[in-house]
């Protein structure tokens, strides 16, 4: 199924991304509606292709809008925007996602998790702590410390040495290395078996 | 900080464990209530000591009553209480723990977390499914079918042969052998510093 293309990409009207042009357009990490879920769909599945595991994905829009939106919401969503320039013809579009939710540390108690973060490529900054991304991350942390949490994990895959650099770059500690963490899965039928169904 | 000693051990009359006697004791998984706090506590710490990191357990009673307990919980709880035989003077004690919360995933949608599992060592069974402990994973996994959860994920370190055979054998995957998944964590002053405060 194409997806929809709501970025005119190439005008070189963006600050950010190698190709930032003279005009300048401003970007704004705001909290998700429900109206944003198929452009956080289509950048969940640009991320997955660049894990290399697009056929894991079996999310639909509408699950991502019941969720998401309903009265306790499964997930809450940030997502970047770019506000075009002032005159510019060009709307705005969605061209990053950061997906939270809330844990719980029986160590340290409260803690959010962020189980996505990403940032189409032509729109990505290239200094430590600058970009879209690192934004998107400092929010999760604002939310983090409002809430009480006293920590926030993510998950990253081992070949994607950027993420790892810049996440540690930005103080994170890398448990699977320091202290033999290994996550389990079970999956539908692993599942439906272990409770005899 | 000495805990409550709530069960009397040795005393052989438990149907789990090498040492199980004549007499017959049952066991119940539950969900917890806010006073089985302290032992939940009690169990926290046993389990962070088997696991070499009991000095990074930070949480108290109060904390895990609030945080468990309120209108909108922050975890669920299952317990395991070995439940005295008839005519036995012996108090039902809790021997066991599965603390859990909802996750999402952006590939599959709803999920559970399992962030912790432990069973006192006197009480656990030899046989593979059979025990105390995968009582509980068995229950999570129905917990997790009747919320529309498409899988149920947990942690193990790589040290932990023993839990690491079970789970496999259960039927888990290890997606840190498996994809390369590593587990990343912003502790406190590294959240502060991101968040600028």
């Amino acid at each position: 199924m194409p997806f929809a293309q709501p970025c005119r990409t190439g005008v070189g009207i963006f600050v950010v991304g190698p190709n930032a042009g003279v005009r300048m357009a401003s970007v704004r990490i705001r909290e998700a509606k429900e109206g944003d879920c198929g452009d956080i769909l289509r950048l969940i599945r640009e991320l997955a292709e660049f894990e290399k595991l697009l056929d894991q994905v079996k999310i639909s829009e509408e699950a991502l809008r019941a969720d998401g939106f309903g009265e306790n919401p499964f997930y809450h969503c940030l997502v970047a925007e770019i506000l075009p320039a002032p005159g510019e013809l060009q709307e705005t579009c969605v061209v990053g996602y950061g997906l939270y939710y809330f844990t719980y540390s029986t160590w340290k108690g409260r803690s959010i998790y962020l189980e996505d973060i990403y940032v189409m490529p032509e729109y990505r900054g290239t200094g430590q702590g600058q970009g879209i991304g690192s934004r998107i991350i400092k929010t999760v942390a604002e939310v983090a410390l409002d809430q009480g949490c006293s920590q926030f994990r993510l998950a990253v895959l081992d070949w994607n040495k950027r993420a790892m650099d810049l996440y540690k770059a930005l103080g994170a500690q890398d448990l699977t290395e320091a202290e033999g963490w290994h996550s389990f899965c079970f999956e539908g039928e692993a599942m439906r078996e272990l409770a005899g169904r």
